[in-house]
C-alpha cells in the first residue's frame, strides 16, 4: 500500500478537502501512474453529492486521468515507465461475458468497474483521479498520443470518448448530418469530432450565446431551442442527433428532428425517464437509443483521432482549491468548456 | 363514377351495415380491381370507432385486399386484365418528397394517401376494402403470387407486411435472436417471417395459452409475461424485439431484454407516451425504434418471399354479416389468427 495525495468529499454536503488515501500495491499487471492532469466531469458533482444513489465517504471522484507510468508489474507488457497514459471511466471489466469477450468492455453484462465510488474486485471502493497516483490494470490503461497537449488530453477519457463511439457506431461522416444538443463538456467534443469525421454538424443549443464557439468547432448551423421556429425549421432534418444533455428534454420535439432512418442518441442521462410517443417513432423509422462511454479498443481509436485530425478539448486549468469553485460554474454552466485540475497542486 | 357493394360504418357506436359507395372513374393509370378477399385488421376497428381520431361518416375500412384486375386506364404498364393484385394500407403518396424519391412512400414526409378515412387528391374521402371493387392508381398496386392461397394473401398487405418490414431492415437471420411481443394477426405473421429468415424465434405472451400455436408456427422459444421469471430468464437475450402489441407496456421490462446493440422495434402503437428510462438504454446501448407498414417495394419482395418459403397467415373465412361479430372477437382477442371477408358476400 502506498499513501498519495488526493482531494475528498468528505459528505454530499460539504466541499471537497485535501486528504490522503491509499493506493494498492503494484501487482503483476498493474501499473502505477504519476497523474498530471484530472478533468472535472458533471458526473464527478453529481457522484459527490449523491444525485445518483447514495454512496460510501469519504469519495475521491476524477475520471479523466492522463500522467506517467512510474512503475510496472512483473507481468505488464503493454506500457513503460516514462509512458504517456490516461484512464477514463472504468478500470475493469468481468473480461468473461459476452459483451466484455467482443471487446466491449464498457457494457460488460456484470457491470464494468467504474474508476470511483464502485467496489474494487478487492473489496475497496475505487478512487479517482483527483489524486496524485493511480494503480490500474494494464489492460485499462491508454497510450496518449504525444500530438495531444498534455492538460488538454484529460477530457478525451470520459467527454471525448463517450462521444466519439457513438459518432462511429451510427457513421457520422461525409454526407451525414448530426445535431449536437447542447455545448458543453461533451456536446463542444461531440461537435470538433463530428466534424472532423466529415459529417454536417448543426449545435442545438437554449440560446445563442455560445454560436461563435460553435461554429469556430467545425459546426455549420447553430439553432436556438428557446425559439419555436427552430422545430419547424429543422423538422426532418437529421441522421444523427447526439443528446448531451442529462436534463429532462421534450422527447416528441426531438425526434421529430429526425429524417429517414435517424437515431436519436442519448449520452446525457436524464434521472427520470421520458415520455416516448410510439407515433413519432412511427414516421421515418426512428430510433432513440443510449451509448455508454466507449470500449478501450474504441477509446484508443479516439485518441489516435483526436491525435491525426489535431483536435482537443478547449479547457480551463485550475489548482485543487478551486475545485470548489469550479464546481459551482460547472453547475451554473460556467465553464469554456472543461476544468483540468494540475495534480501538482494536489501534492501539498 | 361506380356505384358498388359496400359494408359501412355509418357512426363511430352504431355496427357496419351494407350500403353502396361510388368508385372513381378508371384514370388512365388507374386500375380497376375486383375484390375477391379483405383482412379484418384492428385498425379498422380503431378507425370506425374514433380511437385514433375523428372521422366522417359513414366510413368503409379494410387495407388488406386481393382481388382481380378487371379493366385497366391507358397508361397503364404494370398490370393486366384478369391478373391477380393485392392493396395495403396506402394508395398514394406525394412522390415527391426525399422519402418518396428514395422508394419509401410509407414514411412519404407529407402524409401517404391511406387506404380508408384519408383525404384523397381529388378531396374525396378514401373507402377501404369491405367493398366488392376498388380503383387505385397502378403504382400501389401489388401482384400476388399464385403460389399464396387467394383468401391467405389478403392479411399479407397489412400483417404481413408490417412485420416482415422491420424484420429485414434489422436483419433478421441465421444467428439472430429475435423476440415477437403478442401473438394475434401481426404477430403470428412475425413468428412465421422471421423463422422462415432464419432466425431463432421466441413468443412473448401474456400467458402460454397458444404456445403450441407458436411453437407450429416457428418459434423455439416461447414465455409468458404474466410469469416473473420471463423478465430474468431472457434478460439480454435478443438482437431483436418486434412490438406488435397496441396496449400500454412496461419499457423498462421489454429493454432489458435486449443484448448488445439490440433494437426494439414497435410497430403496435400504444396511444399513451411510454415512458423510458435512458439508463436502460444506456446498457447494452440499445435501441427503440417505430416501424410503419413497408414500402411498395418491400411490399412486392414480402408477397414474393411468402410465396418462395411457402408462407401464408393462419385464417378465419367470414361472411359480410359477420363482419361485427369479427369485431367483437378481435377485440375480445378471439381470433386465430385473422378473419378475411368473403367479398363475395358483399355484393347482396
Amino acid at each position: 500500500m502506498r499513501t498519495v495525495h488526493a482531494y475528498a468529499a468528505p459528505s454530499a454536503t460539504e466541499p471537497l478537502v485535501p486528504t490522503t488515501i491509499e493506493r494498492r500495491d503494484v501487482g503483476p499487471s498493474d501499473v502505477l501512474i504519476a497523474i498530471r492532469y484530472a478533468g472535472v466531469c458533471h458526473s464527478d458533482i453529481h457522484t459527490v453529492r449523491g444525485d445518483w444513489g447514495r454512496i460510501a465517504y469519504p469519495q475521491v471522484v476524477g475520471h479523466e486521468i492522463v500522467g506517467e507510468v512510474v512503475e510496472v508489474g512483473a507481468e505488464v507488457t503493454k506500457h513503460a515507465v516514462g509512458d504517456r497514459v490516461g484512464v477514463g471511466c472504468m478500470v475493469n471489466s468481468c473480461r468473461e461475458c459476452e459483451n466484455c469477450k467482443a471487446g466491449m468492455e464498457n457494457y460488460c453484462l456484470k457491470g464494468n468497474t467504474q474508476t470511483y465510488a464502485a467496489r474494487d474486485r478487492d473489496g475497496s471502493i475505487t478512487q479517482g483521479g483527483y489524486s496524485t497516483h493511480i494503480v490500474v490494470d494494464e489492460d485499462f490503461v491508454l497510450k496518449v498520443p504525444a500530438a495531444i497537449p498534455y492538460e488538454a488530453a484529460a477530457p478525451l477519457l470520459c467527454a471525448g470518448i463517450t462521444t466519439y463511439s457513438p459518432l462511429a457506431h451510427w457513421n457520422a461522416g461525409p454526407g451525414k448530418r448530426v445535431a449536437v444538443v447542447g455545448l458543453g463538456g461533451l456536446g463542444h467534443m461531440a461537435v470538433k469530432i463530428a466534424a472532423a469525421m466529415g459529417a454536417e454538424v448543426t449545435v442545438l443549443s437554449q440560446t445563442l450565446s455560445k454560436r461563435d464557439d460553435g461554429l469556430s468547432f467545425g459546426a455549420t448551423g447553430y439553432y436556438a431551442t428557446n425559439d419555436d421556429a427552430t422545430w419547424g425549421e429543422l423538422r426532418n432534418s437529421f441522421d444523427l442527433i447526439i443528446n448531451t444533455v442529462s436534463a429532462p428534454i421534450d422527447m416528441r420535439k426531438y425526434l421529430s428532428l429526425l429524417a429517414l432512418d435517424g437515431t436519436f442518441v442519448s449520452v446525457g442521462a436524464p434521472p427520470e425517464p421520458l415520455p416516448v410517443h410510439v407515433f413519432t417513432l412511427f414516421g421515418n423509422r426512428r430510433s432513440f437509443a443510449g451509448s455508454s462511454i466507449g470500449s478501450i479498443g474504441e477509446t484508443q481509436e479516439m485518441l489516435d483521432f483526436c491525435a491525426e485530425h489535431g483536435i482537443a478539448p478547449e479547457i480551463e486549468l485550475i489548482s485543487a482549491d478551486q475545485i470548489n469553485d469550479a464546481y459551482e460554474r460547472v453547475l451554473a454552466s460556467d465553464v469554456r468548456y472543461r476544468f483540468v485540475i494540475d495534480a501538482e497542486t494536489l501534492a501539498t
